[in-house]
């Protein structure tokens, strides 16, 4: 569940921005795919590429959580 | 430098509470070394290990985060 929430706040923020899931691995230095895992709640995801995702939604990572 | 600074996120809210690293662990269901490792900013620690942590603090995920 918490890796469901979290992938729905990393699309919301994206599509906020107007990014594509490939935009933002290239901003963040991930694989599409992996992006696409992680907005789908496939994949376990660690703080170092929470981080990662963050800035590239430039974004402070306490916003990812807010409704979490 | 994310790492470390969860870690001190961790340990403070851990102090806070009065927990040792091997209350904190069992509440969280995860081993004391680990504790030790993430307090230290030596594991890069997984979405779902930061939800039992958070849940074993009694603190929304989003604390961990508000000074990162």
């Amino acid at each position: 569940m918490i890796l469901k929430n979290f992938g729905c706040a990393v699309r919301k923020f994206r599509k906020e921005r107007g990014f594509s899931q490939e935009e933002l691995a290239f901003r963040a230095g991930l694989h599409r795919t992996y992006i696409g895992m992680i907005e789908r709640g496939e994949k376990n995801i660690t703080l170092a590429n929470i981080e990662k995702v963050a800035k590239a939604l430039n974004i402070k990572m306490k916003a990812l959580f807010n409704e979490l």
